[in-house]
């Protein structure tokens, strides 16, 4: 049957706050430069005090990765929890707004966890450093996975994220067995390394069995194979995931097809403002282009021109039509 | 007495929601191009829902000067009234992060209306259309006018947009009085032509009687005394105010010094991207070139500087260390 949306995100709801700081900030404030640190409610608090002005801008790595397919021109759909409050008001207005469909029925009630957000911090070199307090994400279960969605999807886009709150695994693992048994396609980003630590077992128990299609980027790569290079990655890989894609910031992507691998060159920034969404993005052009058929070389290279709009502006979600903007970089 | 502050401001504490729209939608949903509209929570929810995916960012008039300032390395303070409410958490943080003393209790009560927010259309032009729901801000009153703060600056920098929620135009008068009883300066924006249209007799008694330092751009200015030219605003002002200062976008500055007058141009930005903020950083940019005692062609072209900075990026606050890109600018 043919496929009404190109891909269905399933991931962590969460509203940004990006500030500029200082290196001497993250280390005055212990903080892990360049990863995702999980942290409660008072530590977001007490971080969110310190740190300077802030933008809201809603993200969530399989969400901006969904708004991302949405402004390349695909049909997309969302799956995430948010709660009943001004935040969950925001994450919905913004990803609707982008053309993605979101039906995910807001956490309510008396003692609801409000809304995730990621406090992050973009240093003057562009890297973020995020600090997630998850809310009402740890309540995404099952029940919140709709099979007809998943069916209706040429690919069903999973991040790793979602092994940190609890009941999210089965959600996960529901919407990997729905996408295959509807003869769907199942990718997965390791999201980041530290996650890849925290899950290594999981993950690769995922890759060999659930997972079609691969993203990591160099350092959740060789964490998940606890190798040295990207041939070793790729040597580790090979038959158990249909395609794997290695992304390399400005060292561009390597795409493995089965007994081939191809190189993509990253497309320079107009300028590098805030790195936040890089990844996602790139994972955006990429399954649009499998999803229109591309060779994987030509759809990384939608992936490479995605990514390259996102880091030039802050937040992680697209500000150009993506669409025009692979037209007029010629990767149409 | 040496003043502790350089300047106070007292202004709408307004959150701003940008949001990127093609010229067709401002003529679809009926909104005034460039304008500041003010409109009811209904409307609010009504335009949120149909707008695009937004950035929230900490904004209001006067309060990005106030920003500003304090981003140039001046000593700065804010009067101004939200709600406690997660916006009014964000907008407290983010003027306090600037550096900025803010210390206006929050509307409390059963009752409060929310805080304020804009709902700003960016269109690809880079001008803004601004539609604003004022909530707490129409409970700004007197009682809210800090004495001490106010003849603790060397100038209390007003935004005409006071006179619309009915309360704070009684706090503008007190403040103004209070500033002169202390022998400092007071200044006034006129914001914005329709809110001169509403408010214009009451702003020529103001800038007759209470103002030193008037701040128009070209339609307020000429609005104000209904006149055609520039040189019919300074001729219509001269010896009513001390300096009066008018922006013309791309086309520069006057500034009008007593019997004297200086055309400053316009710095370009690195690009346009969201006019939003370009008057309040061209008043932050005077108004601390003002206070450190600079002549006003010099004054206004730190004014230059700051705005050319604001309307590089997406809101009204800048991303940038304005006191070390004034430096590098070369008008230290």
């Amino acid at each position: 049957m043919a496929a009404h949306y190109s891909v269905v995100g399933v991931g962590n709801a969460i509203v940004d706050v990006l500030a500029q700081a200082e290196d001497d900030f993250l280390v005055e404030n212990g903080l892990v430069r360049g990863a995702m640190t999980l942290i409660d409610a008072q530590q977001a608090e007490a971080l969110y005090q310190k740190m300077g002005p802030g933008r809201s801008i809603s993200g969530g790595s399989a969400a901006n990765t969904i708004a991302g397919i949405a402004s390349l021109g695909g049909r997309a759909a969302f799956i995430g929890k948010v709660a009943d409050d001004l935040l969950g008001q925001v994450f919905r207005h913004d990803i609707r707004a982008a053309g993605v469909t979101y039906e995910t029925p807001p956490l309510t009630g008396e003692d609801a966890l409000p809304t995730a957000r990621s406090l992050i911090l973009v240093t003057p070199d562009g890297e973020r450093t995020m600090n997630t307090f998850l809310g009402a994400c740890v309540a995404l279960g099952p029940e919140d996975i709709d099979g007809e969605l998943i069916a209706a999807a040429q690919v069903t886009y999973l991040e790793g994220y979602l092994w940190d709150p609890p009941k999210a695994k089965e959600a996960f693992v529901k919407a990997a067995d729905l996408a295959h048994a509807a003869d769907r396609r199942v990718a997965l980003t390791l999201s980041d390394p530290f996650c890849v630590e925290r899950h290594r077992d999981s993950f690769r128990d995922l890759v060999g069995g659930h997972v079609d299609i691969l993203f990591a980027n160099q350092a959740e790569a060789l964490s998940l194979l606890e190798v040295d290079s990207t041939d070793d990655v790729l040597e580790g890989l090979r038959g158990e995931c249909e395609i794997v894609v290695v992304t390399r910031g400005a060292g561009g992507a390597v795409v493995m097809e089965g007994l081939s691998t191809y190189e993509v060159p990253a497309v320079p920034p107009l300028r590098l403002v805030d790195a936040t969404g890089a990844g996602d993005l790139f994972a955006a052009g990429f399954l649009q282009g499998f999803c229109q058929g591309r060779h994987p070389a030509d759809a990384a290279r939608l992936g490479a021109v995605a990514a390259a709009e996102v880091i030039a502006h802050f937040g992680a979600r697209p500000e150009t039509n993506l669409a025009r903007l692979a037209r007029d970089s010629g990767v149409e």
